[in-house]
């Protein structure tokens, strides 16, 4: 009998995060500040607490996780890994598919885990409040709930598209003590400005970031600071526990090797969380498909451009060196809420670049496809976020069944959609839109950001 | 360190149900026809199928799970055990609490787990459709899940209240290709009648029952059947795999033994499952305090007649001897849609009037400030139902500190509340009402049943 289940202890809990920044064969590049130089720490300090922006910059490979952080952890992590047998079964291959279920957290997806880390982080720096934007509602739920076991105030900007389409959000967040209003919205500069310029947009990720941003830098006390839920170091790191965990899962479960790893990538954190153990695999020689799968509609790693850019919409940011699609991109009303961010964590990106991943774009038609093909087999209701790292695990599946190989699949369920189930009603009525990003669009997309400073060529050594 | 979740492997899970009608002192009085003597076999059968009704008059202790129904019940079960640590904390209570967590099934609550048993037997026997009533919507989206693994259409008839305050529910049993529409609907002969006397009324889970019993019995080709998430005994039996599991645990976690067990009550069926091990403990000796919770908006148990009653509105289901407000009875439009049900499981009925368990009542708004209270320790967030079983074990916790009683409390985490955060924001926005039935109300809605066979008179012998 096959367990479909594979539990971790809490004692075998992983004691440390790994930084994958250590180990690629070429350094990320610093984030650059408005003078085109590297920024120092200090010039992070009105934004985020001093002990986060070293771990940000830290080129340790081991950073120690705090007692304190673990015991919050144990409400629900060690997550399970799953096997998905029934999947199997109904696509009939020889594939062994396993899925970390990180829906488990009490805010529903893996955000939690650096939401934790973070509000424990300022909360030891002495910040009183913080700030935040969020897509499609998990990280600012889940920003919500670690606040409020830590003690800190927590205000969330949430996308308008999100925000309207999923009201129950609002009210999960106000549960754990969070308040959270529509982005753009006018408690802020940057909101007022694009609400005159735009009254009907939907939002973005960017704009969002921009309004948290200037809530936080604009309290003199600096009591308030912001906390960004995905692309930066620190939050990759935070989340290599799943991976981690998964490793000492599969040891369990007999399993010698993983071919295939797969996730979804918005920012690219739970994607990065449970693969970067796995790319240090293959850093060391292990052959391994890792596989990040983004929106067709918001397809940076596809097609974006490789390059410095900003983090939010008015620029406030840092530059990053990242793919990207243009911090002035507003993706179409896709579902998956929490892909619709015009960038890609650097880590993931310059893994990308040394050809440790590969990334896939999939039309969200397709992905609800694969949404309901896994509710009506593994019988559980993904968030359509994770909907992507499914199309694509079936895919693989597919493809081991067709090539005849036994192979061992690893995704990451990121969350589940339950409260995204809307989403879901507009499929089944077949009023769901597919959408691509238009060559037409993209280019004038990126046209706006071809004077910012150029990613590759220092990398390359060619500037 | 105290492990705060307690596994049991898929092998270890209980291989048969419990019957408690085999060992309460006095038997369960019979169902009886519209003449006044007992029901047999055949006259359910229009109903349900014959397998179920077997079931349902069984007076084995013991009745084998089959195979096929463990193998779907593993996506999520064996369900966890936890410890509520972070609750004892914030109490500050000398007592260890343990909940079985059903919130894990893909459903959301564990009515999943007489769902696919119902629905296999049904499939046994040859049945193609089942109908039936929900009330929170848990209940429809779990046969819904069931018969869509099992594959058996699936018409749900929800009540008003719930279908307007959960529109979400709808789109999940669509997602698993149940049918779900508001009762009282246009599409039976009652509901129509019921509509044209009281077009506004908010409906109740008597009146969907009634619609959903209407339309089996209609299909002249006895390929639709009813199914009933509550109640009747088979639904007790198959949830008794909760406490069974529950057992394991405990030893598991080192617990000898346990003082309190707790559940919310609405048909009986999450209490049922987790405290009928434990009744069979106490009818063999052991000294514990078992407590079955229900609204003050709907206290059959604690204001309610013992008497023979309808389980339905119309008039259309036998005779069951139950404590019941009558089947008339429409309860205020309360956020645990669950618990708004008139009368109680005549097997929970009977453990009562034997002294074997002691129910109390709880007003909801006391029900959501422990809510509340648990989102904000425990990081979760409960059914509504659920949260009179919390709202019960804070008090038990709390009269534990005051008596310095160590104390080993047990309750059952009947399911989350993430299709119910409405309710949430209202409470959190001050304009959550109180409701507790009035003498009044109560007298003029037990008269109504005052004709029917007394129960009690039968049940000692005096009749």
């Amino acid at each position: 009998m096959i367990e479909k289940k594979i539990f971790l202890s809490e004692r075998d809990i992983p004691k440390q995060w790994y930084n994958l920044g250590a180990d690629l064969p070429t350094p990320v590049l610093p984030p650059l500040g408005p003078d085109g130089n590297p920024i120092t720490p200090d010039m992070l300090g009105a934004v985020f607490p001093m002990n986060l922006i070293e771990q940000e910059m830290s080129a340790e490979r081991w950073i120690d996780i705090p007692e304190e952080i673990l015991e919050i952890l144990y409400r629900w992590r060690p997550a399970p890994l799953r096997r998905a047998v029934y999947l199997e079964k109904y696509l009939g291959t020889p594939a062994k598919i396993y899925y970390k279920d990180e829906s488990v957290s009490p805010a529903g997806s893996h955000k939690t885990n650096t939401a934790v880390a973070q509000a424990w982080y300022n909360k030891q720096f002495g910040t009183k409040k913080l700030t935040t934007e969020t897509g499609a509602g998990q990280w600012g739920s889940a920003l919500s709930f670690a606040c409020n076991l830590i003690g800190l105030e927590c205000k969330v900007y949430m996308v308008r598209v999100s925000f309207d389409q999923k009201p129950l959000r609002k009210a999960m967040m106000a549960t754990w003590g969070g308040k959270c209003i529509a982005s753009p919205s006018d408690e802020t500069k940057i909101g007022r400005k694009i609400l005159k310029e735009m009254p009907d947009t939907p939002g973005s990720l960017g704009i969002a970031i921009s309004e948290a941003i200037e809530e936080a830098v604009s309290d003199q006390t600096g009591n308030t600071k912001y906390s960004l839920g995905s692309v930066l170091n620190h939050v990759m790191l935070h989340q290599t526990i799943i991976g981690l965990e998964a490793k000492k899962q599969l040891e369990i479960a007999g399993e010698k090797k993983v071919d295939v790893v797969i996730g979804c990538a918005g920012g690219g954190s739970n994607f990065a969380g449970l693969s970067f153990p796995f790319v240090n695999d293959k850093i060391n020689g292990a052959k391994i498909e890792i596989i990040p799968v983004e929106p067709s509609a918001c397809p940076k790693m596809t097609k974006g451009l490789f390059s410095y850019d900003f983090g939010d919409c008015a620029g406030m940011t840092p530059l990053l060196a990242m793919y990207s699609l243009g911090h002035g991109f507003i993706p179409p009303p896709i579902h998956a809420g929490g892909l619709r961010y015009h960038g890609m964590a650097p880590l993931v990106s310059q893994a990308i670049l040394e050809g440790l991943m590969k990334p896939r774009a999939y039309d969200q038609v397709k992905c609800y496809e694969s949404a309901i093909i896994w509710a009506k087999t593994e019988g559980t209701i993904c968030a359509p976020e994770t909907s992507h790292a499914i199309a694509c695990t079936i895919d693989e599946a597919i493809k081991a069944k067709e090539e005849g190989k036994e192979k061992t699949i690893l995704f990451n369920y990121s969350g589940h959609g339950l409260m995204d189930l809307l989403g879901y009603e507009k499929f089944l009525a077949g009023e769901l839109q597919s959408y691509s990003l238009s060559d037409e669009d993209l280019k004038e997309s990126i046209e706006k950001i071809k004077d910012l400073p150029k990613a590759e060529e220092r990398r390359t050594g060619k500037w």
